[in-house]
C-alpha cells in the first residue's frame, strides 16, 4: 500500500473530530496490523472502490464515542445505543469523504460505500484485503480510538 | 430500494454455500430490518458502490458457520479463530461477486470493497444507508444466517 494513501485519511480523522465534536485527536505511532485482537466497543466499516479497493474502519473505546456524542449533541448518550451508532456511521462517513477529497486533488480518486455501525463489547474486526493493513492509534482527553486501513494497492 | 436488486443477493447465498461448503440454505420470509438486534456470532461486511451505494453483511451463527467451514476445509475449526474469519470474508467475497454478475445480466453495474469480518458474541450490525435494509433469514440443517442489503436506491 503507498503510504501517500494513509496521511489523508488521518488528517481526516483529526479534522472531523476537532470541527465537529471539539475533540482533541492526537495520533499515535502506526503499526501494521498483525494481531487481530479486540480492539473497540463501537466500529464504524466503509467499503473503497476505485483505484484502490480495500475498506476503512474506526473503533472507539465506549468512554471516547460517549464523550464524542455528548459533545455533537449537548448531552451524553446513557450507552452505546441507535444515537450512538449513528453518530459513528455520520463520523466515518465524513471522516472518508474528507480523505477522498484530499486524495482527490492528489489525483487518486476513489469511491465509497455507506457506512456499517458494529456494537458489542471487545469485538475482533479483520479486514480481508490483499495487502497490509494499517492501524493508527488516537488518543483524546476521554479514551482511546483507533483508524484502520486496508486497501489492496 | 428496487426489488430486483435483491434476489440476485439470495440465490448467489444458496449457490455458493451450495456449491463451496455443500450446505442446502433455506430463505425464510424477508422483512423490512427496523430493530438492530444482534443477529449473528460472526459477520462478514461489504461496501457497494456504482448505480446503486450501501453495504451489504452476512451474519452466522456460531453452529452453522462452524458447520461451513468445517465442510470447505474437511475438518471442523475448533472455535471462531482466524481461520474462520478468512473464510467468512471468502464466502462474503464471492456471495457479493455471484450477485453482482446476476446483476449484471439485468443491466445494473455494482462495485464492491474489500470484506471486513467482525466476531464477537451478540454483536449488532446497523447499516447506515439512506432507504430500507432488506434483511432475509435462511436456516440450514446446522444453524442459521441472516443476509443483509441496505442500498440507497
Amino acid at each position: 500500500m503507498d503510504v501517500k494513501l494513509i496521511n489523508p485519511f488521518l488528517e481526516a480523522a483529526i479534522n472531523v473530530l476537532k470541527t465537529m465534536a471539539m475533540v482533541d485527536a492526537k495520533p499515535k505511532a502506526p503499526y501494521l496490523k498483525k494481531e487481530r485482537t479486540a480492539i473497540g466497543d463501537v466500529t464504524g466499516i466503509i467499503g473503497i472502490t476505485g483505484q484502490s479497493e480495500g475498506s476503512l474502519s474506526i473503533s472507539f473505546q465506549k468512554d471516547c464515542i460517549i464523550t464524542i456524542v455528548g459533545n455533537l449533541f449537548g448531552s451524553p448518550p446513557a450507552d452505546l445505543n441507535d444515537e450512538v451508532r449513528d453518530a459513528v456511521g455520520e463520523l466515518t462517513n465524513m471522516i472518508c469523504g474528507d480523505a477522498r477529497r484530499r486524495l482527490e486533488s492528489q489525483g487518486i480518486v476513489l469511491q465509497a460505500g455507506t457506512p456499517t455501525v458494529v456494537s458489542g463489547e471487545r469485538h475482533v474486526i479483520a479486514h480481508i484485503v490483499k495487502g497490509p493493513v494499517i492501524a493508527v492509534p488516537f488518543s483524546t482527553p476521554k479514551g482511546d480510538f483507533v483508524v484502520e486501513i486496508g486497501l489492496s494497492k
